[in-house]
């Protein structure tokens, strides 16, 4: 082989870390405390991730060590989300929604040496995490005060306070040259049910995407942007957003835990927020906020661009965010993606009725990964934008292999598939793929409802009612039928929740749906809802509502 | 080490070639022949690409073997730059206004096996060039028509007619998987003088550079852009932008050798191009012509971008191009960084005066670029935005070393210092870094003025006499000087070159520039052209002003 002769800069983290030092001090991070708002320099930010390193290094923390996290979104986390990758270690993010029996579990599963908890999680459900006899540390964070006494733990374990814990350490730390290929982040996929499945992000795919965050078709994260992520930083990196804002220069704003609307508000306006991300969920609720609470609308005004992802959108939502100049671009991931591999951007070969047609679709590959739609047996489906197919995706981003704990090794897993000279991972979701490259999601896998042999697409079912201007949430669901196997069923929160409203639902769904649907797959009941159940992701929980309408479990680990 | 789980998806210009044809195949090359336009769609042009890989797998052209290019910018070259690298060659562009002896000089140190050539250039200077016995074909490529005759070659040598050598092979071809740090492309940055200095890219280091060119703070190459690379293809691949174009989903228009205002504009409002970039040289031509035929605004109404490289500009060329409405981005880079290494983007944490102040800087590095301005023991100079030092880059697209010849080692090079763990190239700029990163280049290295002892920047100067309305160029020579050693001259060519103007010209310039200069730096004489001579890229030829002013020559290998 003739190799090139250019630089070999490995693609870490540094980079990232770096390019702040050199570029971009001055700028900041807001975090929303309950008990107000706190500022911190990115300079600052450095250097407490220098002191955080050097106390983790003199905690035995070692290349290759888990390092776990259970916490919400603050300037802390980003600490760690700095010091721990660029020191060698690998930053596990425990989602904190879970309970403590799953926490522990992971924790054992990861093999973690140290946990960094914020206080407001560790008061409430601490004592009841089993701690593996791995886990020698726990730093206790402080987003609400903490007291010497709040440090006891068990034998073995040691408790720290941090700030108390990296105030004693210099702010220059050592940081070591690493592969671009070691591990840098781990974060499972769900804790709940079956085996735990781990995503073991490298420096490599963790630097990659960053930057795919700044294309200019996308994310397209500049200096001049104030990024609030609001998914938790738990969830894949927080969607990789706070990696990106370090890279661009764009300052931060987190929310902690709060993510309702009075609490958004009041910290968009202070901190000049420019771009937000959450899942629909939390928009919902935002704009209902905003129709109850006008004079709200000048506190935002600030706020231009919301990708949004999790969960599809319909096109009132998009409307109705645009009536205040913000506009929604609707984009796709999973964990196992770091997490985004689709962002819809608008083309412009597409004409305006396309262009319409194109808005709630979940958007087109972003450069550097590729898909393919496949059937049952794994061949190429057509994409003509009607053919419905497992959505795969390749990319130096997504993940090979699910992580197998302990030694590291991958474990065996049904998820991916070697083909066509590389590796897929199966996404296990069922999308067309228009002739202009759009994707549409049109089902989990496993939430296609089977109606007298033939497949009814629940999302395409929900699009379709949340298009509605009266309708707050929908889901569709499949109820068993002794006709025709199983039939959906339409659950709605409405906007507002009267008898009446209810009664005009149910007089005119059918008529509205069968503009789009035929009649066989137009479902014959509505269930209201003051709120649909949601999961520990925010997402609408349909193996609760199928167990609601049922009385019988649904599959295991819903998306 | 504890290694990611991620897929290993190598960075090679597969991406870009897999992208176009998933997403993109519709979208088009617009060649402007000076036979008239010749339009392609990428579809047709992979295919194309397809032929032209099988027609040189025949040839014997396997991996790693060199591939010459001598021609200018044509869908036919884009059709190399799509077939060489992916099928595993070497894509080696020459520069097509070197005589024929540099040309031959450089296919033997490449060791070129086969020559694709323009027939325009064929015709004028093929018969002096004397082949290498290793060139065993050459491709001429119908820029103009091409006769059966034309096509005779020395004994041993294969003559083909490009469109004909291509048209008996298939478009299917089966593109090899590769390794992302194969070599894909060779460019020499200097064939006249000195030993060659060819800089050997990497499929990674053109991929990282491509992507680098979405970047939304930066190029920002868009799917709704038409770019017109005014740039040869034989200068660092056109500057990246046809392999960005192609990336980014965006149309080309491709000039060929005509890069005069009437021929550009023609392309432009043909092809409705978006961006266009070259060498300030050839907008300031554009811009005269654009000054004495006002009805040609319209026909650029399309044009909204204009990153612009490769020499200073001043204040009156941005200014001049915004009443256009067209964005003057000011970029820095050279063939040893693929080439882009900084691009002058505003920053929002700058006021009005210092964004002003900061427009005509060489800009910030780009994301994935690091840099230091170095004394001359190579200790980092303060970045406080007045000490000189000389500009270092590290970054995963710049050079480590230059290629070796024959057997693809590198050769020793002073260009490259190994230093903090890195490689970093030596730029042989000398520039100041501000406190917000931007850089201003002050000098080449050997450009500087030494007089009395204290250095002058001859660019600095050139600047701020561009900066006069009444100027269309300027340059500062370093002339000897039997009391100072060395006295700067200001060489001038005005845009109304009347007795009077010169007259006008002669009675302030040394006022003018007293605002901004000491009285030792001012120039104490004027001396005037029609035009300065250029080198053989385009840029103001200081070694032939040199001689013209001193009778002397000026040292080797200007920039």
């Amino acid at each position: 082989m003739l190799a090139g002769l250019m630089q070999q800069v490995p693609l870490t983290l540094n980079l990232v870390r770096e390019r702040v030092l050199d570029l971009y001090p001055n700028k900041t991070v807001t975090t929303r405390f309950r008990g107000g708002m706190h500022v911190i320099a990115y300079r600052d930010l450095l250097a407490r991730a220098g002191r955080l390193a050097n106390f983790l290094s003199e905690a035995g923390v070692g290349r290759g060590a888990r390092v776990a996290t259970l916490a919400w979104n603050s300037h802390r986390h980003l600490e760690l989300y700095l010091a721990v990758p660029c020191m060698g270690a690998v930053l596990h993010t425990i989602n904190a929604r879970l309970l403590a029996p799953d926490v522990a579990r992971l924790l054992a599963h990861a093999d973690d040496q140290i946990l960094f908890v914020d206080w407001s999680i560790w008061r409430t459900m601490g004592r009841e995490i089993e701690l593996p006899p791995a886990v020698r540390h726990v730093v206790v964070m402080e987003d609400e005060p903490v007291t010497p006494s709040d440090l006891a733990m068990a034998a073995g374990v040691a408790g720290h306070a941090y700030e108390q814990a990296i105030g004693g350490y210099d702010a220059a730390f050592s940081w070591p040259d690493l592969d671009e290929n070691e591990a840098a982040g781990l974060c499972y996929t769900s804790g709940t049910t079956g085996d735990p499945k781990g995503v073991l992000y490298s420096h490599r795919s963790t630097t990659l995407h960053t930057l795919a965050c700044l294309f200019a078709d996308g994310i397209a994260m500049r200096e001049r942007d104030v990024c609030l992520p609001a998914v938790p930083m738990f969830h894949a990196n927080a969607w990789g957003f706070p990696y990106a804002a370090l890279m661009a220069g764009a300052s931060l704003a987190l929310p902690c835990r709060e993510t309702d609307p009075a609490s958004l508000i009041e910290l968009i306006e202070t901190a000049q927020v420019t771009m937000a991300t959450a899942v629909p969920t939390v928009w919902i609720a935002f704009l209902d906020h905003l129709r109850s609470n006008p004079d709200s609308a000048d506190r935002i005004a600030s706020l231009k661009r919301l990708p949004v992802g999790g969960a599809a959108i319909g096109k009132s939502f998009i409307d109705d965010f645009a009536r205040h100049g913000i506009e929604v671009m609707h984009c796709w991931g999973m964990t196992e993606i770091s997490p985004l591999g689709l962002t819809n951007v608008a083309r412009s070969d597409l004409d305006a009725q396309q262009t319409a047609a194109t808005r709630s679709a979940q958007g087109l590959p972003i450069p550097g990964c590729r898909l393919r739609i496949v059937d049952a047996d794994g061949i190429r489906c057509e994409m003509d934008g009607r053919t419905p197919g497992e959505l795969q995706i390749s990319s130096p981003w997504a993940a090979a292999s699910y992580y197998g704990g302990l030694d590291g090794a991958s474990k065996p897993s049904d998820s991916f598939v070697a083909d066509e000279g590389r590796i897929w991972l199966k996404t296990g979701d069922i999308a067309t793929v228009d002739p202009h490259g759009y994707v549409r999601i049109v089902d989990r896998a496993k939430d296609l409802i089977k109606s007298g042999g033939e497949w009814i697409s629940s999302q395409s079912l929900e699009l379709q009612i949340m298009s509605r201007t009266d309708v707050r949430e929908a889901a569709a669901i499949a109820r068993p039928d002794p006709k025709w196997q199983e039939r959906p069923v339409i659950c709605v929160a409405l906007r507002s929740d009267t008898e009446q409203d209810r009664k005009r639902f149910e007089q005119n769904y059918r008529s509205y749906l069968s503009r789009s649907f035929p009649k066989w797959q137009i479902p014959e009941d509505v269930v209201f809802y003051a709120e649909l159940p949601k999961g520990k992701t925010g997402k609408v929980d349909k193996v609760a509502l199928r167990r609601m309408i049922t009385g019988e479990n649904g599959p295991d680990d819903p998306k």
